[in-house]
């Protein structure tokens, strides 16, 4: 028996979706037309029929989630927003790529192929991890699906092939993906490049794999697939549904349709064909709007039951209730911070990857929202902390969905996509590890991390020449340039214990902020002078000078070089400030008093990195690091070959010395600018 | 039947193997020994019964070639080198990890997960490619086959899929990989992340898939696999092999033999095990050495046969002889650029993107090495010139395999290492295209295209908010700053026509640099005072001034509003030249004296560029550009509200001179420095 009870509004909601779509981009006279018009009877039938939300509370917490991984595809998501009742009028969909166009209700921001695939897992995971620390006997409070839409392009991109295996792994039930398979993609027919049989592959990953052969008007079929989808509850599901993109159009099924809004003739023909006024744009029926007005009913009823349930399980469980609610509203508990670790320059030295641990460890117990993992690196990276447990199907006796680390596998570009993902479901902090080098391979992720403003916390080993015999195939060079020059993402690279833990508490605190912590593999000395309330301001005199002649600027495993360097020069009388600047997102966030106090005029400034320079000219006059590629070696030989030493830094020192001496005249503060 | 006749020494030469192999990473105290002592028999049975190789002569075009994905595992490749009678002594090995160490014989540099699978497609596609066009009947020239090395990791990674996808359907019957199926990676068993079917996923792909359930010992299994996979010249191969990962080591079967030496112990035990002395290091027996002397004059003798039939080829095919020896060579065409178009400023404005596909159009004719294609952006990238032909196998009906052009799909990182394959195999210069953007996917291609001086031209296309309407997600802001960072990376900003020729040019005679031509989507007029000879310095004075009062340096599509701002300022009586910085690789490899030149002391220099302006500070004094996102809407909407207006940028020159002024001191050129 079918899932489905046919409603006399169906056929006009969808002709309504089609055409709206249809205006939006036609107004814009830019976008998308051909994915909107091929998944409107999908769309109709998972958000009239399936999909919980409430369009008067855009966040409530068990909502479904709904992500457009073929984002392109973005103005049929803007029309169900207006027609399902959220704060989206026909006049801001008349805004449509324009300047300050809005976007509510949207789950994660994907464009960008496969992104919203790996979101959509990561989502998900949040969803069963959330379940199982918190849903109590009578208290199924957690248990919201999440919907994806991809296209070709985003099964093709590599990193939602990760994000399927890994998804297959961990079992994840609550997944439903659908795979609008139309056969198109920007450069023609799938014929000429992906002709794989995607099926096969996802049971290959161990999916459940359905399929519906006239997604362009099978309703009952789309909905008994999604009915389907649902009951497997120990399997992602991926609904391989035929469409034909543009349906309607007089270009359907082609290309021709993808990209380009849709010639005038063609849209009146559109309309016609679905009996539409040819000549009217932006018209929705009232029957339309009368027959969504119940998605808004629905999703209503629904969280006000969802309250009451919550409610009472703070009656009975008043502890898990309290920390629960916290998580959603994104709240710290109080005084977590008092768990960081203070360091004298007596302790031992350690890497800034152990250091790492350290933190981990003091402050795991207070944070349960922390969802840490590593890309198969677990042992390098020093992530997973003694006694935790791992997120893992209960049937793989490996661990459980209560587990707080997740084994990502070698799969980089994933577990960036993912952690948004968790971010953006809510109550959960990630922190995914790898070599700071294979961050590369994550760079699509991590740059919708900073443009969305998802908090996660990169720990990135291994961050240097300082790796050694690995060699230059593994040690970043201009990595950390790339990340410091992107936008809202806090870049640290702490020089010992204290600066450690203040990268974990501002990337603790910056809600809407991605950090990347970059860590050595080599062991660290605690430094004289090095203090917490000095690193979280970004920058930091370590070592003052009276009347300097020079200040040597600084991040990480180099700052001890910079000491040591100094020392050398004040015993020939060079009297040398040193700063350490580990975060320069964080620094030029200070006021320019502060910034100018610390980087200030009257002797030349010299950075000193053992990773490419570029960057360094904003905070100093002078830059040593690395001019090309690292070199495999034991670490120290390979500092020693690029003359990152004490005594060759002390040596270009005096050279900068010299030579502005000699320039005879005022040096002033690179900070000093026009603009 | 099998295939495979034992040889009295094949036991002692695996055993060779395995023993040197644990003494190479014993003695530089790091290494990897676990996976060479799994892929010893396997290695054995394919080098000395299939791999057609000379080791006289490493570049002997036909050979078989090898790719070891899981380079971690290079102990084993060096070990062979030696045996095999390659240029790499004992001594060699010996200084394994250190540095200055040898790498001759090796094809591609791998390390990074994945790469090494995508670079074996990118050989299989180039081996494919060059036979359709070469081979003749009775000259079978170019027939070698590409055998692969590959771990979990490697399939774990995007990568691979995205190439295993696209070789599955372009069906490179002469791809052969070996999966080294051994259970675990680095986090342990790889029941913890990866128990997809691996079998089954790449069935699913359109591969041939084998198995060997016995890698340890079955020597005629093994060969009897690589016997089935060379007979199917229809499909690529995989054979997964079931390996013991350490085998032979007290900890075999376990991650404990990954990544660190073994003791001493249980090297002195695995020689005896094996039938060596546990007290002697680095002993190879005669009978190995005898044994593998075999594959040196065999593969001499297929050399001298292979020279023959080319000068035979000589006689009959005189052009294509002349043509294929000059693309082996890596010889360019006589005066193929004289077909470079030259442009006046009155010609009319043009995308650079345009601008690109009309050097193309006049450049694919005289150079047949050029193998081009996009990652499913065709029509936006404009890479496909007219009447090219698509690199399809014959049977799709869609191209053939002297097709000229690849279409990718989306899968831009497997685009960068097939690419990277592609030269590497030699004769073929490829060039690859996406929006600038989503570069970024491909990243740990890229880096390896740089590291290893691979000449791979990246047209990356709609580089800056100049794409408009698509958005943040779609907009280049950290992206060019990253790939200038990268050493050996060549990008190119070309601000009009001229500029393009000029990018080109130094693009294709750059034999062993990668460059990136970063183009606009929207028109650049051709501009008053920019000239090929110039911009082939990667920078010059596009507009000059005597004293002046102000420089502006800028490139590609923000050099026209440089030079309106120029020309408003100028009207005030501010006296501005103009500076165009296409490429600043190639305006570093300048002379001190010219570089001085352009970018002179004695008045401010603003930078100018609709991207961050990281970096900038290297070249001029104050810095005008983008410090945060883009946004969406048309895009002179979008240039607009950043400022990045000839009258705004007036307005900035006009403070900045001002500044200056007030400053009182003179200004010195930022190239002027003491280190
Ligand atoms: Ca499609
Ligand atoms: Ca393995």
């Amino acid at each position: 028996m079918s899932s489905f009870t046919p409603n006399q509004a169906d056929d006009i909601a969808i002709a309504t979706i089609r055409t709206l779509s249809v205006d939006v981009v036609g107004k814009a006279n830019s976008g998308h037309p051909g994915a909107p018009l091929g998944l409107a009877p999908v769309a109709h039938v998972l958000f009239s029929r399936f999909l919980k939300a409430n369009p008067k509370n855009s966040k409530w917490f068990n909502r479904d989630r709904f992500v457009l991984s073929n984002g392109h595809a973005c103005a049929l998501q803007y029309v169900l927003l207006h027609l399902l009742g959220y704060q989206l009028s026909l006049d801001d969909l008349k805004a449509f790529r324009q300047l300050g166009s809005k976007t509510p209700g949207i789950e994660v921001t994907t464009g960008p192929l496969g992104q919203g695939f790996a979101n959509g897992v990561g989502l998900a995971i949040a969803q069963a991890h959330l379940a199982a620390v918190y849903n109590k006997d009578g208290f199924n409070l957690i248990n919201n699906y999440t919907y994806v839409f991809a296209g070709d392009g985003c099964l093709m991109e590599g990193v939602a092939s990760e994000a399927a295996s890994l998804a297959g792994h961990l079992q994840l039930g609550n997944l439903i993906v659908i795979y609008d398979d139309n056969h198109i993609s920007i450069d023609g027919d799938t014929a000429v490049a992906f002709t794989e049989n995607v099926e096969q592959r996802f049971l290959a990953y161990g999916w459940q794999v359905l399929h519906v052969n006239d997604g362009d008007k099978d309703l009952a079929g789309i909905s008994d697939a999604i009915a389907e989808a649902r009951k497997d509850s120990s399997k992602p599901t991926i609904i391989r549904l035929r469409t034909t993109i543009g349906y309607g159009s007089k270009a359907q099924g082609t290309h021709g349709v993808h990209g380009s809004p849709l010639k005038a003739d063609d849209i009146a023909a559109l309309k016609t064909k679905f009996g539409f006024p040819p000549d009217q744009t932006f018209l929705v029926p009232q029957a339309t709007y009368d027959f969504f007005a119940e998605f808004g009913k629905r999703g209503a009823a629904l969280e006000a039951e969802w309250n009451s349930l919550l409610a009472a399980y703070g009656q009975k469980y008043p502890a898990e209730h309290a920390e629960l609610t916290r998580r959603i509203a994104g709240k710290l508990p109080e005084n977590w911070e008092k768990s960081l670790p203070v360091y004298k320059p007596t302790d031992a030295a350690q890497a800034s990857r152990k250091l790492s641990e350290i933190v981990l460890t003091a402050i795991i117990p207070e944070l349960p929202e922390l969802l840490g993992g590593s890309a198969d690196l677990t042992g390098s990276n020093l992530t997973k902390v003694k006694n935790s447990v791992d997120f893992q199907p209960p049937s793989t006796g490996l661990g459980t969905y209560a587990g707080t680390y997740i084994r990502y596998g070698v799969r980089e570009h994933a577990m960036g996509a993912i952690a948004n993902g968790l971010h953006a479901y809510g109550g959960i902090i990630p922190f995914v590890a790898t070599f700071l080098n294979f961050i590369s391979y994550a760079s699509g992720a991590v740059r919708l991390s900073a443009l969305s403003g998802h908090q996660v916390i990169w720990v990135a080993t291994h961050d240097s020449i300082g790796l050694g015999e690995d060699g230059p195939t593994h040690q970043p060079v201009e990595t950390a340039i790339a990340l410091r020059a992107t936008p809202n993402l806090a870049f640290w690279r702490p020089a010992d214990g204290n600066e450690t833990s203040a990268a974990y508490y501002i990337a603790l605190q910056s809600k809407s902020t991605p950090s990347v912590l970059s860590l050595s593999r080599q062991n660290l000395p605690n430094l004289e002078g090095s203090h917490f309330e000095g690193a979280i301001r970004g920058g930091y005199v370590l070592h003052e000078e009276a009347n300097e002649d020079l200040t040597i600027v600084s991040t990480g495993s180099e700052v001890s070089i910079a000491v040591e360097a100094a020392g050398k020069l004040k015993a020939e009388g060079i009297k040398t400030r040193v700063v350490s600047l580990p975060s320069w997102l964080t620094f030029d966030q200070q006021d320019q008093q502060y910034r100018l106090s610390v980087l200030r005029s009257g002797a030349p400034i010299l950075s000193l990195e053992a990773l490419s320079t570029y960057g360094w000219q904003k905070y100093s006059h002078e830059q040593y690091g690395l001019t090309g590629w690292g070199a495999s070696g034991p670490y120290q030989k390979v500092y020693e070959k690029f003359g990152i030493t004490g005594s060759n830094i002390a040596a270009v020192g005096r050279k900068v010395v010299d030579f502005y001496k000699q320039k005879g005249t005022p040096v002033v503060s690179p900070l000093v600018k026009a603009i």
